[in-house]
């Protein structure tokens, strides 16, 4: 029998198995103030009072709702509601300007645009043939609590469940069509291999406009997992939250465990969640410093993995053997930093070039009205992850090279990563970006940009000498800037092309 | 991008990850004696020889390769290599005789036929057009070692991939076609919903050709998780195997369980794996004695499921709620016993008759060169289990009415089953099972045999009088006959038709 996989799957077994347990706790409205959990029953009968109002609208299958909003239970709800009706969701990064959420309601031709009142100001600008503000609004003119519960609608399989806008570059963002089939294999592998279960209790540290969160509100939802909702990341308060819900599983960019290491510092008494909590880190590499941390400061556990959001995101999975458990902290660290082993179902091959290509079910169906990027992303019948690595003798996946972040310099290539981790271990260093400016002489040259820890005073020569003990000679930075801060998306990453402008804009020509 | 879901898929990973970990230990040739572990990359290179030799033989893609085996590492090698390349691979129950065999072989068209050295004897007459006895014959005539890898194939995912024989009723046997993706996906939903990792250990209590041990030989593998193989079940032997492996995992029907229980009572010191084992039960309905048992006496965790060979057989999952950890055993023990929550994906409902409809991913293809068969299973676009059952207001499907178990007295339908756990609680009684028997007054009346506990000698007034103090009036067996022992299936069943048959067989009429 073929069953065509889909979104509802999840909802539907949540609703099933769990209805009376917790399924949400939303962010208060104001800090510490209590919060009605919203039960599995309750979250199933609110997707169906979405779409029961997209249906009012007239909003119809393979229709796009694009949603601005920083991590909330609607925007859950409605990453649930939208494809588990059919339709198409389009969450949108909530720190993007009103002209790039305008063309990425525009470019995904959004028949309804829901939006987070905090952004509304700022998005006044921004339309669609139907636009609402989450909250009263949504809830008096678009929900429709009395329409009759109707069975989950069983969708092709292969048709697309979400579009998710790649965080900008250089160029205008893409957007990534996930299907059904894509989502479900993905939930469902990334919890298998995290161990994600129905007495877990997840925290969205990770804005899940990111790849849906990578997933996990899929599968958790299916699993009858307790979300606990964070809106905006602050270590001091993960922690409180840790201790406050018994919060177990948590994923995240490397920004964020460094910001939870940060106000471990802070902390009084012991951590929460020791020997109970698992954070699964991707999104860019984690320096070792922070792996080792994780374990040693926090006594948590330190998975990773890696993908794209054109990946739905699970590629890899890096989790501690058995054979790894009796390891020094510095050879611990080391082999955790690798990306990991393929998920299953996974393949994996490097190009001749060493570019990372990968083949399965998680693989995109392709860019939104792009056929030109599509082909070029899926030549061959490879994904091209722009990414370089190499696979070692344990079959693990190191990523050396984000394709944006490689430095070419007097013809030697340099990855702008390894410089960074190296720097980082520096205990005078809060964060680093590690870029290529232009140089006559050698074509491109290091530049480390730093944020000093607070209270201490590190030169430009003591960072240099630092990278010139431990790393080749032409790998060190020929010269450091001290920042008070480095911008970053909303998941973390560093904009590595906005580090670069002001360097480039000056010269003609520029570095891939 | 969608990419075919194939059984390779497993082997693959295993390969990738775990090259040099354990993969399979192999049933020693005499007890205690040290057998040399097979790994990953070793079982690998061994699928890949066992698909060169049927390479070798002429036998193609999509032609059926018959196994007769107890438990070995050869028959999980062929559980992966024989699908794993194309083929179609149909594991026969080791216990049936050489008729029911002949016409397995002869019904599925299988081109060869691969034989356990201790069945070689008593199965002389059963031939197909290549026949192999497991062992040296194989290893130096068939397999070839010497062959060049090449890419695992990748079939459509629709294809079947085994043909699994139900084994006895009343009829001829039928061959339940499930294909790779039938069995992928309950692979990975049974590894996530039983946690099952790298750092298990499993153990093959549970006989592999019984829908391919459950599908647990898939999934682990892909996991880099250590199989012990496990020839014959013997209580003692089991637990002397978890001491000495580390066994964490375990999968088996309630006599599987009963027989470590009552083991346990000899045991000397503590019982090996007492917080650390999980084992999960299905293939007849667990005794609450059981369920109790095993947490209260081994310290082990008790998990259900529910499901058919037809239903590869993942349908339902029970495993306790943290709600449930506060329970007395006997309410705890009564939540276990249920059949549990539809796993991720599927959906059940009940017929008006009360009878369990499955659709899910799970259901198999089609019985094998038997349109009218399958369409009756699939009728309707549902699978009909045959079993009567109830869903409670958690979502939980409790099996009432196996439909061979239920008992018509007087117009009262009366599960044997209920019957079977009341007399089970005696503590007297080592096994029982109950028959409707002919009576010309009621139609038929209830009848129990029993195997008295060693050193026991309940009486049969006891026997009735136990049941009519917990049980409604006419559930109560009428006679009660003792006997020294039950027959079973490989798999644990009772084989209530043979029960029956003698007492049926002197009357013109039979029970459904």
């Amino acid at each position: 029998m073929h069953v065509p996989f889909t979104v509802s799957d999840f909802i539907e077994r949540g609703e099933t198995g769990f209805s009376d347990s917790v399924a949400v706790i939303d962010e208060p409205n104001q800090p510490g103030e209590p919060v009605e959990p919203t039960t599995f029953g309750g979250l199933a009968n609110r997707v169906r009072a979405w779409q029961a109002g997209f249906d009012g609208l007239g909003i119809g299958t393979g229709d796009r709702v694009a949603v601005v909003s920083h991590n909330s239970a609607r925007l859950l709800e409605l990453i649930l509601a939208v494809p588990g009706s059919g339709r198409i969701c389009v969450p949108v990064n909530f720190r993007l300007g009103p002209e790039e959420v305008d063309y990425i309601v525009g470019h995904s031709g959004a028949s309804a645009l829901l939006v987070d009142p905090e952004l509304d100001d700022s998005l006044a600008a921004v339309n669609a043939p139907h636009r609402f503000v989450l909250g009263e609004q949504t809830e008096t003119q678009l929900m429709r609590f009395d329409a009759e519960p109707k069975p989950w609608p069983s969708p092709d399989e292969n048709a697309p469940a979400t579009i998710n806008y790649t965080s900008g570059t250089t160029a205008r963002p893409k957007g990534v069509q996930l299907t059904h089939r894509n989502i479900w294999v993905n939930a469902v592998t990334l919890a298998m291999h995290t161990r994600a279960w129905e007495r877990d209790v997840y925290m969205h540290t990770l804005p899940m406009f990111h790849c849906n969160g990578w997933g996990m509100p899929f599968g958790l939802t299916g699993l009858g997992t307790k979300q606990i909702v964070l809106r905006k990341v602050d270590g001091m308060e993960i922690l409180r939250r840790v201790e406050q819900h018994g919060v177990t599983l948590m994923c995240g960019a490397p920004a964020v465990w460094n910001a939870v290491l940060d106000a471990a510092k802070q902390w009084q008494g012991e951590i929460p969640g020791r020997g109970r909590v698992r954070i699964v880190c991707a999104g860019a590499p984690p320096p070792s410093t922070t792996i080792a941390g994780i374990r040693d400061q926090l006594g948590w556990e330190f998975l990773q993995i890696y993908g794209l959001t054109e990946t739905s995101p699970l590629l890899t999975i890096n989790r501690a053997l058995p054979a790894d458990d009796q390891l020094d902290a510095e050879e611990h660290a080391r082999k955790l930093s690798r990306a990991g082993l393929p998920a299953l179902g996974v393949r994996l091959r490097l190009s001749d070039s060493g570019e990372v290509l990968a083949r399965a079910n998680t693989v995109m169906y392709g860019y939104w009205r792009n056929p030109d990027a599509t082909a070029d992303a899926l030549d061959g019948g490879w994904f091209h992850t722009g990414d370089g690595g190499s696979i070692d003798n344990e079959g693990q996946l190191t990523i050396s090279d984000r394709k944006k972040d490689i430095i070419i310099t007097g013809g030697e290539n340099v990855s702008s990563i390894e410089v960074e981790d190296c720097i980082f271990s520096h205990s005078a260093v809060a964060q680093v970006a590690v870029i290529g400016v232009p140089d006559e002489k050698w074509g491109e040259t290091i530049k480390a940009l730093v944020v000093r820890a607070d209270g201490t005073d590190v030169t430009e020569n003591q960072i240099i000498t630092h990278c010139k003990q431990r790393l080749a000679g032409y790998k060190a930075p020929t010269s450091v800037e001290f920042r008070e801060s480095i911008p970053q998306t909303a998941t973390g990453k560093i904009q590595k092309f906005k580090l670069r402008a002001p360097y480039w804009d000056r010269t003609q020509h520029k570095a891939n």
